[in-house]
């Protein structure tokens, strides 16, 4: 696949909507071909699979029930989305990817991190990002919206930061492929540091 | 978990839902706490599940987003129905279970057995059933019903028998927890043939 797949991880309310704007933007205004998307719910299936998880209420969805619809939903946004987007050549862009899954359900305590990522990479077919940017900060200083929040503390703090701890863990076992940033920067610096690695990575 | 987990495996129209009703009425007569449940689609979550894949359509659907859903739906119906029936010392009595999915999942040729396998093995927790009885007919031969015909031959004679195939090889690794029949045998055959392999099983 002839394509550069770029993914932006970091917990809520740390900024990667904006980021992901703004690198599109930058990729638009220099001509290169780019496709912006998201996971989860970055295909029909798969945000129809998102709505019956949160839907349903976490209390009666088993664990590993969660962690395959959440695997099914990236199986079905990789062949869908991002490795035709590959496959033309073009820039992805993706606003979460394996590692928000692995760190997240990780985080819930009762699944491994390690069988978690095994069924996210069969669901993914090992497709790994040329590059990450992980836009790391404590959950406590990263939330500024209201809705945020409250996801935030219905889920409990601590559950926050061992998924902040699992998203640096994951970023120390390969770090060529992760660029980790400090959230709590200017967005224009940020923006910055990431434009400046991306066009290492892309060589455009 | 002190319960007993018996199976019925076997293609579309070789009588599963008739032998599990008669094995259903046989352990009510006796006085066997039993529960009588099915794969896929055997939970609220699970059936939502299965119709998702069914409506969305196969061809858009990626082989490893499908195999995902329907081990969600395993995951789910052991989590809600099987577990806690066999932590209440039930017999269990399942129409479908992994080899279905394996052997299904296999037989549209772009996944392998193996992976499937762990897969779903890991949405089961590794839980195997006590028995399984597989009912065992050439496809062309079991098919009596015209709705299943259609589905059949929409689905191509050979997919069914690439199936059957994988669920004979699943037996023939661990004959002891399987009892295949013949199909073809009068219903009053079969059913005398399994209770009496049940009786052995659960010892009552």
């Amino acid at each position: 696949m002839s394509g550069v797949f770029i993914v932006f991880e970091g917990g809520d309310g740390v900024g990667k909507s904006t980021q992901v704007a703004m690198l599109a933007s930058l990729l638009a205004s220099r001509g290169v071909h780019h496709t912006v998307t998201r996971q989860p719910g970055g295909t029909p299936l798969g945000a129809k699979l998102r709505r019956l998880i949160l839907d349903h209420g976490h209390g009666d969805v088993a664990p590993r029930t969660e962690a395959l619809m959440y695997a099914a939903d990236k199986a079905q946004h990789v062949y869908e989305v991002v490795a035709p987007a590959l496959e033309r050549g073009e820039v992805v862009v993706c606003d979460r990817y394996v590692d928000s899954m692995i760190a997240y359900q990780g985080a819930g305590r009762s699944l491994g991190l390690d069988e978690v990522a095994l069924v996210a990479g069969w669901a993914t077919g090992g497709l790994l990002p040329d590059l990450t940017v992980l836009l790391d900060a404590d959950p406590a200083d990263a939330v500024e919206q209201i809705s945020i929040k409250d996801r935030l503390e219905s889920a409990g703090v601590d559950f926050h930061r061992r998924a902040r701890a699992h998203l640096l863990h994951l970023a120390s076992k390969d770090p060529e492929r992760y660029l980790i940033l400090d959230a709590r920067r200017s967005r224009e610096d940020l923006a910055d540091a990431i434009a400046a690695r991306v066009a290492e990575v892309t060589g455009r």
